[in-house]
């Protein structure tokens, strides 16, 4: 499953108008909709704040210190993709840079996930090409040894297989099977509709103890006033 | 004394004066003025740059990945108040988004500083209200279990009894205890005031070396200039 | 080598040239064209983005907690030094801010590399004084312990002798050697000259597998395509 | 895939041949042998040293600060098992002890991996119940919210589908896919039977730049002998 | 409250029969009995394995790379005494060594804890001079800044006042305030006597699931079995 | 200095005098002995406890997940050397094992210590091999990139020139500069020869208050007894 060596170039992407439509909604109610799973760590960062994207998944593996394979994940870039990079073992080089993205940019790449480093990010940042990653490093990286594209993989202590959702944002970065994707994008606009009107309630100073019937749960716990 | 389970409703708060006079000094200056204790740990940090706020904290104790208590405390908020919140362990998860941020905002509270994580930082930036946080986190949390709301409590290093004022900006997090608060705000203003006059001899050219008479010390210590 | 209580008041700068040359490269240009060698520890981070320094270095050895020596140190600074403070062991505390900036700046000091914490970022940022640091931190340092001004010291990770070469940027900070200066700015040069034409390949859509002929040595390697 | 909320009680075991075979050789020669896949994070560290397993895994997910499902697992274990725990976000609390263990042993289980804390490690020493953990801490944990038992998980960065084998020692914990475990045994004897010989070579003084024949490979790749 | 230079001599122990009575329960029952608070976090380790102490705080607050106060402290010493060690900033320095040590064991002090760094660790170890430390370094510290003894502080995020219980082992610190120690003994006296009965039961094959009738709230919560 | 790609073979070692004295000592009187400089970062740690060595240093340089020069630096080793090997960035893979250490043993290495990960921690135990790391890793290391042999480096935070001495124990590492060892052997004796007498005071129960003179100074910092 985890074999390395393998580019796989047939995927099944999820759909896009799901993989389109439940970026906006953003990571964090993305991952509510979804039951609160499928979160990647909160070591990654966004390079830059405000970006906020969603795409289907392209992955690669590679070995620390080593970024030959971001140059095969390269060619089975689609439009609409977000490339997700994960490492064998822990490593903060920098295995991307403003070369690299320029490629990512043409094959239609929307942004970059990686369980490394990355540099050049004030030129990424002018490019206007988000990156979430653990770190910022001029490390260089060899190309010396093989990994995989296109497997499952572990990305930030996250399962992704190729073609799910990614979404991401200043909130983090959040992965959404491409079967479950349609239902999760139903249940985030749902969830959304609710919260305008909660979100009014709570504004004109209503309090989440009464809008949600709090009391007497907490009182049923056991929790007591006292002055 | 530190109990779970309970909501004190009636609490001393610092004077407003002091409350109110000591933010605009900052976190170092006030730290200073106090003798360098009170400071929470250098983890937390803002969520976004530029917010310097000082009010009087209303506390709250959690349990990891449970924020039922910020429901409760959203009650005792009073305005000016800062919301203090504390975990009984180590936890990132997301205890605070935008739905809370309008509650409390509604309340009159002027931020929240929270040893865990936060969500929705893009709507909080938006809405202008400042958390200060150990790590930004999608994880939603649950509503199970009781902690307790204005007792005093560890947060970040720092202890914390309710109604002591809050210091907060991009340095850091800093505990003013209620009845040290006027005096601190005294020693806070002369230390600025110093200040000024030092800052135009150093810009001037003169050196710290000279200025504070170091050069006779560092000679009795041992210094010695090679060349 | 490692002496305490010493000043050295003599040093070899690097020239004037190459250190001013290399800064526009940036880091990770830099970085790469010395060998991929020099690089500071990834956890300095600069106190706001989007600085981009270069200049030589005057080093001062610390002991945590204390920062009498930043005061010996100014007085050795010359227009374009760049400051690079160590310590002898872990410590964040805030060993600079707005009062010694001033003084550095006034002595013709580009910025401070600095393996500890810094605190009023909000005013260095203001005043336009980068530093780059392992932490913020309102804590204040004593002035009880005698350190060293302009001996080699180790600074995040890496070693660094007065006069040598400092570039930092948002992607980080490298040390040139002095005496290795005009070959690394000439082989930086030689680099970024490569780099246009790769990125105007890749913005037209060349894969970097054809562009570097890396299809052959992969499949040597054993990679395999499958569907 | 990784819902919650369910159990499963049918899973399909590794081979016990396997399962059994693969722990003689450790983790190291087992994470060799199946080609540098599968290791969990080297935070988890074995809470006394010398421990050697291998088993089979059933796998459960809780939620930080609670192990309600460490009991819904304890009815899923079969002699020869090792309980997998993974989490669904950061958490250092004491998740299982004595008790558990005594139920654990009590159904046949060999061991756990969690990525969680654990205590009673006194306890636990005596009784010969090895733990790897990422944390000890005597933080109880509570029994609210539902979790799932033996579907697929991610435990300290590697992934694991029930029936998986695991091998642990003080070297840390590696995942052998259920499929593969036969194949990878056969590739772990066969690597012990050459290291052998190796072993002998090497201690008679034998360098491995001439047993590998690295002298070429090095020459060739630019290694220059200075006096 | 946290005022610096002081020294109180005068403190309230509390009984010693609780402070001797709670030991031998450890750390996570004691944790367990006064409700899950009072916790030091978990990077606080014994400098030796097996070691369980109970005992009186005397306390002492230090700024980093400074040790002085651990001399005036040793005057404070009665004999059933732990002392208590905390600092004004993180620091990893080796504070406490054998010397320390000796004086410490002459005057009847049981350990320390110390939210800072030890040495001499292979002496201590011999010396049977238990230590919960947060590094190991051979990194001494000077003479030089007034910290405090027999303040309240905050020692690795737990609450100390002088006077409290201490208990101390492999699972970590707890702290039990003078007033609450003799019903916490009480309660941990119950508290283990039902753990007996629990034991025989689960080691004799009874689930948890039944002994604790967890079947029906884990249906009502949702849970699933599935084939 | 830190070009890679070379190996010097001709070092100037330390007088054997020297490196073999100092190790009974230990790094904490060493390094006190040297004025408080050369001790490597405390999160190398001895993968078993009680070995305390002091030897030659001959050093290593690699990259991240490549253990090639291992075998290189091998053939340099003479009796009553130390390996220290250093990375060009932070990575904790298993660099080292028992077929490693079978070699240098044989050559007559001490010991090693690594700014990486080690593996076979049970068989270097068993076979009495110390070696002191940042991380015990299952995962191997390829052999594809140069680094070079018996260039200064920098290990862990400290600067090692080929040839200085090296002091480990379980406190740490500390490293010696060759021309400065007979010097530091020399006080580290006189050093070791005044605690003893101190050792026996503090025993009696002398206070260091006393035995160090420190009441005056510390009246004079300002310190306050109260009741």
């Amino acid at each position: 499953m985890f074999e390395l060596g393998i580019v796989k170039r047939n995927i099944t992407r999820a759909s896009s108008v799901a993989a389109d439509g439940l970026g906006p909604f953003g990571a964090s109610t993305v991952h509510e909709a979804q039951g609160r799973v499928g979160l990647m760590k909160t070591y990654l960062r966004p390079i830059y704040s405000g970006a906020r994207i969603s795409g289907t998944a392209v992955t690669v593996l590679m070995h620390p210190g080593d970024n030959w394979m971001l140059h095969v994940v390269a060619e089975q870039i689609q439009p609409g993709d977000i490339v997700v990079a994960a490492l064998t073992s822990e490593n903060t080089d920098g295995f991307f840079g403003d070369l690299l993205a320029t490629s990512f940019m043409a094959r239609g790449a929307r942004g970059l996930v990686i369980d490394g480093g990355c540099r050049d990010v004030k030129d990424l940042t002018e490019m206007g090409f988000p990156v979430w990653s653990r770190a910022i490093s001029s490390k260089g990286t060899i190309k010396a040894t093989l990994g995989s594209v296109n497997i499952p993989v572990v990305c930030a202590g996250a399962y992704v297989t190729p073609g799910d959702v990614i979404v991401a944002d200043d909130d983090g970065v959040v992965v959404v099977p491409a079967a479950a994707a349609p239902a999760v994008l139903e249940a985030a606009a749902k969830r959304e509709a609710l919260e305008a009107d909660k979100r009014a309630k709570l504004a004109a100073g209503v309090l989440g103890l009464d809008m949600y019937n709090m009391r007497e749960p907490l009182a049923k716990a056991g929790l007591r006033y006292v002055d």
